[in-house]
């Protein structure tokens, strides 16, 4: 982003502050391997949903992906070609802005070469890649990245995380998320295997609600102890209903004794509603940040998700509304010193209607920075318009970078920093802040801003 | 707000011109009393639930604002030291940006040397809050307050009113509006007494949904007889509804004579849309501005309600819907000549969606200022920009302060006209109107277009 | 629209390239009569919705429009001079911007010369728009109309079209899009009629939903025949479901049997569905484009079609939602080679939600140019932030000016142009682009991208 008088000396003034990260998806074993990125197609393009997705859409096919094999130089090249031969209908997107900021930080490269030499290019990068330099440890120390978040179910030991630490070649503190997703559907199949997992983990044998619900609490207590951030759910909605024990307890033990057929819509949707207020009790039991992630449908397009499995480009975001949807929870919890309850969301009329007034009066409640979909310049700065006339920047979240590509991660924030500076000369230059006030927000922003909604002690 | 070129000169055209204020809730009894502000946090921050929930959010407890008492220097100076160290936490929100403007154009001081000198500058302010420059009278004649609107329910004789203008320090119009809201859910505990208050303000025996429009109708007569601007309501949703005679009378002696029990949620919600239906339906007979202010859920969180009451910042936004919900009420009074419906929303989806649409054909329905929420600078911007292109700037209501804080009456117009006089600016530049024109408009937004909207003459 | 710079440098690039308009409603009769526009008022005001509109709301009775009658010289001026008075309140308003333009384009007028001098404009238009040079095909030939649109029933039999290209004098490719909507609305009392009118078209004798459909298949291939660019279809909302023969049969026969009167609200939501499922399926195996324009509630005001009929203004929008309700028909199609299936709206809340998201992953999907309401600048600038960081710019349907005012064409052209060029031009100037990049787009917004989307060979 190109930025100039105040919003580039305010950017100065954080561009090279640590990263922090409470949330991505980075696979830790990625970390622990620390093995160059090697191969430029697998290690850029083919896990990056963001990008297959544009390409599909215009006409590529995933069969050309080889998902789940290893590629060679051959297949590799071919696959970058016809990345090269996509890219300009993605003229004026983040996903090549992204991409070209990559590609200029790293290897002196842009946008408009690959475009113009995708084989010269696709040479290049593979020499690069092969280097020490792009290991992910070097990589992240690079960036400065002081905090690093994964993604893990309460089935992981969190070994990984110790011997991350052990090693040290990573500098930044690698810390779980828990992610107890797997057992918030009970209408899907594989919501039995999970009950099972949960009960590996913990040395329960489960047969009812009481012991799903005390495996929880067990694996939460081993996260806490191992360092986890915060409790991460992605439900369908909203809404967080508290059931009646005899209640809930006659929904699982018909979905265990009779299976999915037994169910009904309702059953499957009161008992998510349940989970979602379950978690943001436990939340507050453990004193652990909380973060929803809601209103998303998972694999729109079934025929992609049976060929090619989730995470493919095909989510697609649907309306959520709040004020209602938590009323109870809030009622209950809302006002607790012990929650940090963070709310994101890829619908952006939610934002000035119910974010920014619920966030403005509960203590408990942040709002999460543009998540996905949004998560762009643009985006940026419509919420920070949306929210910060009514809540100022010290219920948000700090960026969020979300992702698993590991070179997109200074990129993203070093893009976050810039819309934060951009936006804050503009309320600088329309004399709502003084300068100095403007710098100051500007690095709590980066530091205090998101170590207190994670409850980070630096 | 720092101004330059045209939108200055835009701005310096208009910036004198008398304010009209034709919705807000100053107490008219302050302004019989006419004392001087006095004590500062009492006069600036513990009535401004704009500002005490954005200090509760961040870890204050109301406890520490002794509502109900009145508070001596110790007490308002401990507050206002709390308000200052919150106060950082606050950049960029329109309720700082307020305050500092306040605090220049009344004190000469700023927002960045309350946060520097806390203990001096409460000593200043309680000084100047002494002196007779603040006593509400001359605030608002400074300010060329013309006319001024209270907020006032059935049951008041509107003697306030009467002896303001006998007395004549208060050179604005100070003219009531009819408030009937408490007669809408029927489902409130408090619900008979405001049929009791009814009653006794117009001398009717209530038996029956007969008798209280008979009592609602005698209030109007009343009202309309002493000045009043226009007829307010807020109620749940934008949903208006007709019932039949019996189907009304009978929800009314079901409640009348067995409480609110024998109620069900329908009940309770058609007679709240019915109420809303009668009210423009009184608005055309009676020829009086009718305004509606939906979709806000009151005292979101019940335990701050029950501890300290309402007006305590708990009230959250959800969504609204208009086009089906006014399809009913439009096609029967949408034509007439009498009505003048004004419609506002905390819901900005609406705007370039439903409102502008509606505001465009019909001729009695105006658009409502950007309110409560989205009550700033950029929410301004945004309105203009998704309204004007529709329907112009004639069928807008102008803007609304909606305060009861006196000293934010004219901070709150210079905004607006600042936000105008820039919007303005702008269709300028991009070629779209003559600097005359604009000057134009921009006059017409604080003079004709409200005195229009509610039927003012002067 | 004024610009500077590198945006004026990026419209003079584009400004003189042919016009592609793939969707539109100009009658294909005054083509081929291709007589001048003559009296002023009947050529632009009185069959311009969008300006009566405005002029009603401020108080205009529809009843001095003469609808129906030709009008003389006397009416004519007289409801220009009421036009003119009414003027001043549509400062800001997209209609102005475009009479503005208009005036200035072709008539060395201007808005403001209409108000100043209201009889003097009217004796100058009427002067000119007797001239040779206002008549339809130069008016289209003048604007380099290389490809133009209209709208047609399944009834017509296409002879205009093929008279037009015969006669030679229009040189823009005049094609008729396939408007089968007559039969969507069972419930509807000319549902019958339009029944008829199809069997008329193709000889079918029509007594069930069987030979509905083979009577629509029929029309398609004579549309196809006919050099058809889209299906057009304008249901309620986007919700299309597939139904069983025999449910969808059981509907049809009792409505042909028994009426309106033994139809549910769900059969004709179901129907409606079914209608809109089908139609994407159509689109799919006659490999025609379709476009879809829902949520727009037609007639609001019943007194005002019932006097004047349809298309008077009163039509407006609601809330559509799309992920779900497209779930169905594109897991069947959506991924299909032969699709191209264009999502409009004017609930700008589904741009960056849920249009953006799908037409970034299913490469049938496009998104529609902001239709109607938010047809502005304003709403054009809105659109891009809202949906090019997601998708870029090649799943756009490109600008489509869907109106009957001739003059208007290229007006609504430039404007569109125009808005691209400016916001390209801040792509570059935030470092998102090269300038040679951005000319590239610009130029594929108005030839290739609209072309693919409408599959129009060039």
């Amino acid at each position: 982003m190109r930025l100039s008088g105040l919003a580039k000396e305010i950017f100065e003034h954080v561009r090279d502050l640590p990263i922090i990260s409470p949330h991505g998806h980075v696979d830790p074993a990625l970390l622990l391997d620390d093995r160059p990125l090697g191969e430029p197609t697998s290690a850029l393009i083919r896990p990056d949903h963001y990008v297959t997705r544009l390409m599909r859409t215009r006409g590529f096919d995933y069969e050309e992906l080889y998902f789940g094999q290893e590629l060679d130089f051959n297949q590799g090249e071919a696959i970058f070609l016809d990345f090269a031969r996509y890219l300009p209908n993605m003229a004026g997107t983040t996903v090549a802005y992204w991409l070209d900021e990559q590609l200029k930080d790293n290897f002196s490269l842009s946008y408009e070469e690959v475009v113009a030499s995708p084989k010269g290019t696709y040479v290049r990068l593979s020499e690069a890649l092969l280097s020490p330099n792009f290991r992910p440890s070097e990589i992240l120390n690079r960036a400065k990245v002081a905090v690093l978040a994964t993604t893990d179910s309460y089935g992981s030991d969190l070994s990984v995380h110790g011997e991350i630490a052990w090693k040290g070649q990573v500098k930044a503190k690698v810390r779980p998320a828990f992610r107890p997703e797997g057992l918030f559907d009970i209408s899907q199949s594989g919501w039995d295997a999970e009950v099972g997992k949960l009960g590996a983990a913990t040395g329960l044998e489960i047969n009812s609600f009481a012991d799903i619900k005390e495996g929880l609490k067990r694996s939460l207590d081993y996260f806490v102890a191992n360092g986890a951030l915060s409790i991460d759910i992605s439900p369908t909605s909203y809404e967080a209903h508290h059931l009646e024990d005899h209640v809930v307890e006659d929904i699982v033990s018909r979905r265990m004794d009779d299976g999915i057929d037994v169910l009904t819509t309702g059953d499957a949707k009161a008992f998510m509603e349940h989970m979602t207020y379950l978690m943001v009790e436990f939340a507050c039991e453990f004193a652990l940040p909380i973060t929803i992630h809601p209103g998303i449908i998972r694999n729109h397009h079934l025929d992609t998700y049976s060929k090619y499995g989730s995470d493919k480009g095909g989510d697609i975001p649907r309306q959520v509304l709040v004020t209602d949807a938590l009323f109870e929870v809030l009622n209950r919890f809302g006002n607790s010193p012990n929650l940090k309850l963070t709310l994101f969301t890829v619908d952006e009329t939610i934002y000035s209607r119910e974010l920014a007034p619920l966030a403005g009066f509960y203590p408990s409640v942040f709002i999460g920075y543009p998540w996905w979909f949004i998560d762009s310049p643009q985006g940026l700065n419509r919420f920070f318009d949306a929210v910060v006339p009514q809540v100022g920047f010290y219920k948000l979240s700090g960026f969020i970078d979300d992702t698993r590509a590991l070179l997109s991660i200074p990129i993203r924030h070093k893009m976050a920093r810039s819309s934060e500076a951009k936006y804050l000369a503009t309320l600088v230059q329309d004399g709502y802040l003084t300068e100095e006030r403007a710098m100051g927000v500007a690095r709590d922003l980066v530091t205090s801003i998101p170590s207190n909604c994670f409850s980070i002690k630096q």
